[in-house]
């Protein structure tokens, strides 16, 4: 062996050594929440009530903010609340945006071979629509965003085809989400700039169907507001095909799609009170709203089932947690943040004390890990937990983002997100593929359970 | 800190000292591969080459030993290693037991209120069939087989039921799945010692729907023979409510299936030569036969293709392995490992050396790590891959079994079971619900990716 790794050796031990120092936990100690991890875990997987509820709660259909199901949606986690017998159940009024997509919604080829042929899209949450008689314009194939500018001049008048697939070589699905993201929120406002008349996008997905796939997309400052839609990837082929074969191809795109007034709607929280330290609060949580499509089952049904699920197999099991564990399904999550906004002003007023926030918001899917945003003694303290945590499938605690909803809960020791494995996530996210049936039992219930372990290990051991 | 946890640090230091002292790789070398396993992900990922073979492979239906539908899979195999430019193909002949289940497959409750009800069932593979009329006879309902030698006075005459369900609060299926299987097994033999005339089990499996689950029986010594099938899900518990309102309730059974004399079959191999050790073997692969129920896409489709696209991503990026890299497609693992055996006398006399030998038979689900029979400084040094493996999900290396394949090749220093997620995997194991649209195209793979970057491993740096 070379010099130069002997030394990286003795690095490597000291870090060790220090490792496992802010462990600081007797075998015995991690021995017995090893134990409780096993009830949890076994007590998840055999009852399937977080599954149970999840069927529930996507019977009712998708629950926009501002739409009658979300309203739905609160009165029944209020209700499964006090039916789970958590203390001091309460919701908390904010206002949220309120986009209906309407009934209308079609794009048609005008010209060509094509000509009548039905393109399967769906409006972006946000869009405006159009007049009864819709937009007809040719259309202009770009093959991402970024190649909008080199091609201004051509685009005045016309749909502009924005073609770009999510880059399937990464192994994070959320990554490629990240990179082709843009083109949803901003494709419209910058074709916009160059006098483009609508934006179809090529949906974002990893599933090579024909459903379109909606989500949230923005209009800046004061460049016209024109429609925008997703188109199936199937569609987004033929659409690709179709303006091969002709470069003065048509569509005519009708959508109904509106933006009301700000509509009033809720966060619901509801907890366990702490035994011994009642003022030091552990949050866990995810969104009530969903888009429009599908039933909202992974994105986030999924996670707010989870949440309720941690107090309820907590108290199933008769854990008496010594800080308090507070469930809180925010509202808005998809188009404003209004719930989390309103929750992070309430925390920040709050006699009691913020001390971590959990939330699910990646799909129902088999536990891989957490990725944490706090100091690193923090991280190394929650990693010393990782031998309990494995009984769950909870491979690696990572410094990290956490998730949109917890991000506003400032003077937190730890924010943290929960990691499930994600590469079937983007076969449902904001589609008509999100329903309960794209859930499955099993890897649901595992992700209660490491939530739940992870939430109980706060509580009796701090941060 | 404790006396006891000073000490513990101690052996701590110590034993992270050989850790890493074993993995005796220089950090360039270790980027350098770290680079390589990056091109076979985004590869894998990007082509999803081992989803259309998948698609091609499940599209002539499942593959049973000494089928019509087995020989045509050898044959596609064996095509499909010459059009991929594999070395050396060859079918390893090999006589495989050959059972056929028929056309008649029927149970149906012939008094009470239920009568003429229709249960959802199928012969479990190696059951002898009834005559035309079929058997009639009271059920007789048990908990689990160890019941049986409780009640032994009672069964005689009567189709035994046994109604006992997967233990579902384990996180591993496959633990409850070695828990379950033994009615399957020997619940015929263990009843008819009894002087039962049939066995009913509950369907072993994670999915409460009505699709009734294969798998192999086996009948001992000289025991009268009788009839063996499973129930779906929901129509085991429907038995048992009509058992609860009617002791005296009655089944007929008719089966067609039978077994027919040993049918000629064969392995398939192909390889990629060594560039510096072509007599050093590392052996990648699946089985080729599966269950006549769905497709066999995950058992074991996905293991075969995986094994596959390992040879294919390394002459696709042109990665010229130091040791022989072979494919081994087996038959006949479902019902009587004649494949395993075959290929394992092979290896016993060859002039090559087999260092390592790799089975994909868990499913075509995300990665999660392998399983690794072999001495401790053998399995060290796999783990001192980890920060490779990792870009490919896999996150652990455990002393472990392999797979029921690879078993048989002995004197090799290391046989290496891939472990996937395996929550989902018998929602589908041996039963319809096994098609090509239960596997994911991402989950699979990352399998591929994850086999390839450790088979490259192996064979260039050697065990």
């Amino acid at each position: 062996m070379k010099a130069s790794g002997i030394i990286s050796l003795l690095i490597v031990s000291i870090i060790s050594f220090t490792v496992i120092s802010a462990q600081n936990k007797s075998p015995n100690e991690l021995d017995a929440y090893k134990e409780t991890a096993k009830r949890i875990v076994s007590s998840s997987l055999e009852h399937r009530n977080t599954y149970s509820m999840l069927r529930d709660f996507c019977s009712f259909g998708p629950r926009l903010s501002g739409s009658e199901n979300s309203i739905k949606a609160i009165h029944w986690a209020e209700n499964k609340m006090k039916e789970l017998g958590f203390d001091n159940i309460w919701l908390q009024p904010v206002m949220v945006p309120h986009w209906e997509r309407g009934k209308v919604e079609q794009a048609v080829i005008t010209n060509g071979r094509f000509s009548g042929r039905e393109i399967n899209i769906c409006a972006l949450g946000g869009s405006v629509g159009t007049d009864q008689e819709g937009i007809t314009a040719p259309l202009f194939e770009i093959k991402n965003l970024a190649e909008i500018d080199s091609v201004k001049a051509n685009v005045k008048g016309k749909i502009v085809f924005i073609n770009e697939p999510m880059d399937e070589s990464l192994v994070s699905t959320f990554s490629a989400y990240g990179k082709a993201v843009e083109k949803r929120l901003f494709g419209a406002d910058r074709a916009s700039r160059y006098g483009a008349v609508a934006v179809i996008i090529r949906s974002i997905t990893t599933k090579f169907d024909n459903v379109p796939h909606t989500g949230v997309m923005i209009y800046r400052d004061s460049v016209p507001e024109i429609p925008a839609v997703a188109a199936g990837y199937e569609d987004s082929d033929l659409l690709h095909t179709a303006l091969m074969e002709n470069p003065d191809l048509k569509i005519n795109l009708k959508l109904s799609c509106r933006t009301l007034p700000d509509a009033p709607s809720y966060n619901v929280m509801g907890e366990i009170k702490g035994s011994e330290l009642p003022d030091e609060v552990i949050v866990v949580g995810g969104h009530l709203d969903s888009w429009d499509k599908g039933e909202g089952a992974n994105d986030d049904g999924a996670g707010c089932m989870q949440s309720l699920e941690v107090l309820d197999l907590l108290k199933h099991l008769d854990l008496k947690p010594k800080r308090t564990i507070r469930c809180v399904l925010f509202i808005n999550e998809e188009n404003g943040s209004r719930g989390a906004e309103a929750y992070g002003a309430y925390a920040d007023t709050a006699v009691e004390k913020h001390i971590a926030a959990i939330e699910s918001d990646a799909g129902g899917f088999t536990p891989r890990g957490f990725s944490v945003t706090a100091d690193s003694s923090v991280i190394t303290k929650i990693q010393s937990w990782l031998p309990v945590l494995k009984s769950c499938e909870i491979e690696k605690i990572e410094q990290g983002g956490s998730g949109a909803d917890v991000n506003d809960i400032k003077n937190a020791k730890a924010l943290i997100g929960y990691r499930p494995d994600i590469q079937r996530y983007f076969d449902y996210h904001h589609s008509d593929n999100d329903v309960f049936e794209a859930v499955n039992p099993r890897e649901l219930e595992l992700g209660s359970a490491a939530i739940t372990v992870l939430t109980y290990l706060i509580s009796q051991e701090g941060l």
